[in-house]
């Protein structure tokens, strides 16, 4: 490596706006309560929060409407936190890509909000959410992210889960007329978990959101907000469920961070979990597009927890951690996507082979069940011993990549 | 209990035609392979397996082809086993009411069927699928699963899942118009799996099969077929997949059995895995129409394998357990449906409250953030300390009439 | 069933001091915070908290030292707190079987207590450890349960694991030369965990602390308290782990709860999760001896957490739950064990022939090398399609006593 | 980095002797069949397999008594084969550091080895394993691994667990007793897994294995062999696992591979799977002695499959991956270990301060009792807010050296 590559690819690891990182005022403003323990940092102010992920080359904040200002706040109280976001806003040029609505701390929403067994609440739920929608609008977010933490059940005979998916179309629908009619330029996310608060959400991964949205009045509008340890907290592979979500159109927004297998939500650093699958993930997003280039060009979020153990210093070297480690692993990925060797391995893995349809241009299947080389000339006994795929060989050199081994 | 009744409730546990349990020709026939052992018992002639599956109550049988016939049999060979499977369906009275098609044993279905890299093989399982869905007609079955056991990967790199999943609708897509001008009255029901045996399996969920249904050509002919213990090995509610399956209407064929958590596919006997989940979902399948009855009314078929403990009494004595698990458990949730004092619970949990929209009839959001009672005069307090939602009651209800304590 | 057996069956499932129920001040005391939600139920008053154990029927009380007084409380206040356990305690004659401490949920606990990387937190703890075995003691306490629940870590290089151990045996081993020199007449019960609230606990299930016990200077005084959700975290087998440490006779306390699966700690209503391994534990400890009769004589304790759904009644209703399935599942196991059918199939699977040496009496390694029926002579075809085990039909005769359908 | 620099760097990643690497014949001889799927290689002779391991670096192979010959071979048969493999063993200097017996793939041992609840067979396995004790010390192997696959169950009635432990002593002690009379300097170590092919096996995890170990007649001769994937089938860290073994001085033996999480059984390459701890992992064996330098000096032996997708090339393409992989983790644990800002940030984590006993030398828990430093004067407050861990920036720079991006 010259001098001068050198400095480039050292200067491919600093943050920059373009990048497109932003994050949850909740995430550096978590204090560290978990389920047996009590804070052990004190709350953020939200200037400072703003500031300091400037500072670090974030191009963006999101927040609930409880992160900013506390649950039951008198309309005086709510317009002056949000005027204290709006000048941070301003002096630092960061932006509020994407709010959402807190519809799971507080006790009335213990069995849900849009999908509470009781009516009441379900009506107070969509009333906070449209009235977080206008406050989304006032601050220029696109993206409006709906986890619905608290929508499931602990005991199967309490909860239709019919009526549930129901009330929770009804809602939706609702909102997207909302936005519609307003003429608010946003579009809904829908964010799966599959467990944890409830023990069964619903829409527990990306299929299970992707195919409620087909379901919905206006399917356009919404889209999904996959989180790296949610869908690995059901171990599925998150890489693929945001291949799945990108066949369907549907990657509103991505949520990144770490889990390290089948567990509690963990929350930490992006590539801090599972390092090879979040390789494999920011390829993707990268390079994935089927003509090569991004495939996706959102923003980059992380919905990550700095650890407990941490104190303020810890909080920031843990937001920094979580753009380093994007920007290595692009680093990474750009490399792998050049070398030679790789574009050999792939193309004796047939990687690109699978973008061939199956039939020719205009074959039908009379033509194929014409054919006789797709059946009766096929020879499968080459299968055996031989015709091996290669797969191995490809894995080793995606990991050397990662390693910087090659 | 009068003698009557106590006759009446021991009647209904024999298994009648009536209530349509189905199996598998591989389930009963399964010799005991494992990754770590060798067949510990003798393969099962079709004819003994018909006969003795309709001596125990079961009113149909399933295959794939490689079960009746061995890969690579020669046309007449083919067509004398077809010819005996024949003989004893007539013989018996059983029927076919579900075929499926082997992509997964031979090795030239090492990287899958559909989505293999390697297009000549992609060719040829289509070609095999087609020869079989011909036999499905013959055999007068009404669906057609597609479990794709082999299409996924180990490696990230090694598969691009968005061209997997443009050749799996490219297949399905064919498949429908072959039905489709065939005339042939047949519906595919898709069947998903998290893992195993490949690394990472496409579809790993119900979510994700429903939502790969809707970017299908003919969507309304495609299901999907759930497996319970597939959905276990993802640590997700079986009951509450199936519940959005209903929702979406696409509950097109079920797989029963039973599971002990994430692990290896056990493939145990239904109701000998989540016992009180395998009764959330009879419940369910007995009871859970919107107005009461039936919410599902196809095969209930068994997807199990005989333990490999087991010699021929075993997999016959297993083969009845599953019949009688779902029996009891139907009866148990009858008798669950039944009881004044769950009636009482259920509503003082308000489930049924949960099927009332949100909005009035003809409410508009316009109406609904006009209402003071729904936001600013909604009595957050009362939530905390009081308004409990009395589900542990009603769960323990549940297991009382689960373990018939009631 | 005659009238009289049918009230005996009943009377049956009425909780009596005779049968050791006991429930820690935190379970039925939780007030619901978890990682996403604040509390939706006030704090108890201990003596409430005893007075409605002792009319449910339970037997004791357990407790942490924060559940009793809050941490940093001044002696004086400490004092009054536990002046008022004991008065409570002498009003309703219950008894307080064990006692354990909270070096979790403060700050200073964040990386652990008897293994913090921090010394001064670390002898800390150990203060706060000492000055409890003086309470426990007071109150009459046999076991002193060490759940080490901060004891751990999240990332691999912050935690040198040998050197915890080290440590966690200089803790424990201090602990012990205090109650022997004290002639406190205690025993240590170890709770292992695998996971939550740290990424990977110390000591992650039964078989570690079982390990990590013969380590210690007095591994005599030191036993295990399993719970079993912790075991499920880890996709265990709860009644295997206890057989094992029973064979070990180290079962010297146990927290019963529910689990579904693995996925966060749910610390449900005992038999509300895994319920045939519930049943199976329950016939465990009852009838397991080697020569029938209870296997265990200790405290039957739930440790669990009334959902955060409910309010006041739910929770009564909760703990009242907890106490009526153990009874019902003693009932079953009864039965079960009656069952001249379910003997006869016992003895078809040959389970007692495994308490049988497998050596005769005296026989010598160099017997049995010389005896051809154990090897030369042995028939292994005969296990080809014969010698099944008969294990299916004896599991189903299980689920039948469990579903009270015999 | 030097040309020099460059070339050691280059030099330390080709495998040599006096690396231990190791293989299992079943590794790189299996043939591909899976639950779902026949073989998809041919048999590969013992011959080409010691040749080709010896050319690619390896230092030993491995083998159960069946992958040299079949089950049920004559003695002629069996000493063929074994001549034949002393002949390749000669001819390349490589060397059979360990032998294992298999009880688990032929029908007799369908319900186990040692613990079958048929007396016949459990002698039928002792013979089976003392014959194949004369062939490890004829081959001059040190080591002699117990994998108890198929001691287990799938139903809780029907394996006496406590029974079966004490068969499984029975066992190993004649087993040691056999060792000791023959004058054969062998040891043994048992490998646990948590499920698969069995629902639940015997000795499940590290933990409980060292816990049986310590029942033994001759603990001092049996330590353990943990994989890599079966402690992480149960969502263990690997890494804490090996520590808890190493702390206990039981660490006889190693298998290496690779996992994604909790599922069936993958074998991958080691590094393949969760490559974070794969580094902490070589970090500790090669540098985790408490003094510093290894902590382990015995073979690093690769329990993997080959993909099933992989012809012959991809066989040995795996097999030299596993050893790339080590070499790469060795190297990049080298470099951790050296970097100043590692052992600024250690330090700042207090990771060695856990090696300093908590108790000052000649200090009694009366002096500490008496010490206000330690309770009265230590401030608590001082951890809410501050004394941050510093534990992200530690994993950060972990994960920097693993990627070689320092």
């Amino acid at each position: 490596m010259t001098v001068l590559e050198s400095r480039a690819a050292s200067d491919s690891l600093i943050p920059r706006r373009s990048d497109k990182f932003s994050f949850g005022l909740w995430t550096i403003g978590w204090q560290g309560n978990d389920p047996f323990g009590v804070a052990t940092r004190p709350a953020l102010d939200v200037t400072e929060a703003v500031e300091r992920l400037a500072d670090l080359g974030a191009y963006g904040v999101t927040l609930h409407d409880d992160d900013l200002f506390a649950f039951g706040s008198s309309d005086s109280e709510r317009r002056r936190m949000i005027d204290r976001l709006s000048s941070a806003l301003n002096a630092t040029g960061l932006v509020v890509p994407m709010v959402t609505t807190n519809l799971f701390t507080q006790p009335a929403f213990k069995d849900g909000g849009f999908t509470s067994n009781d009516r009441a609440v379900r009506r107070f739920a969509l009333r906070k959410v449209l009235r977080n929608i206008d406050l989304a609008a006032e601050l220029g977010a696109h993206t409006f992210v709906m986890w619905g933490g608290r929508e499931g059940s602990e005991y199967d005979s309490a909860k239709d889960v019919r009526a549930a998916l129901e009330r929770y179309r009804e809602a939706v629908d609702l909102l997207c007329e909302y936005v519609i009619d307003q003429g608010i330029g946003i579009r809904f996310a829908i964010e799966p978990k599959p467990n944890e608060p409830r023990g069964d959400i619903l829409l527990p991964t990306v299929g299970h959101a992707l195919a409620f949205i087909e379901t919905l009045a206006h399917p356009d509008m919404v889209g999904v907000n996959p989180e790296t340890g949610h869908e690995q907290m059901a171990g599925l592979n998150f890489m693929h469920g945001i291949s799945q979500a990108l066949y369907s159109d549907k990657l509103f927004h991505i949520d990144l961070n770490g889990q390290r297998g089948i567990k509690f939500d963990q929350d930490l650093v992006f590539g801090h979990g599972d390092l090879a699958n979040a390789f494999a993930l920011v390829d993707l997003l990268e390079h994935g597009a089927p003509g090569g280039g991004p495939a996706y060009d959102g923003p980059r979020h992380f919905d990550y927890k700095p650890s407990r153990t941490e104190d303020a210093d810890g909080v920031w070297a843990s937001a920094a951690a979580n753009m380093r480690m994007y920007l290595l692993l692009r680093q990474r990925a750009a490399a792998f996507r050049a070398d030679p060797e790789v574009l050999a391995a792939m193309a004796a893995a047939k990687v690109d082979e699978l973008r061939r349809p199956t039939l020719d241009a205009g074959e039908s299947y009379a033509d194929l069940i014409a054919d006789p080389t797709a059946y009766e000339q096929f020879d499968t006994d080459a299968y055996f011993g031989g015709k091996g795929c290669g797969f191995v060989a490809l894995q080793q050199l995606a990991l050397e990549h990662l390693m910087g081994a090659r």
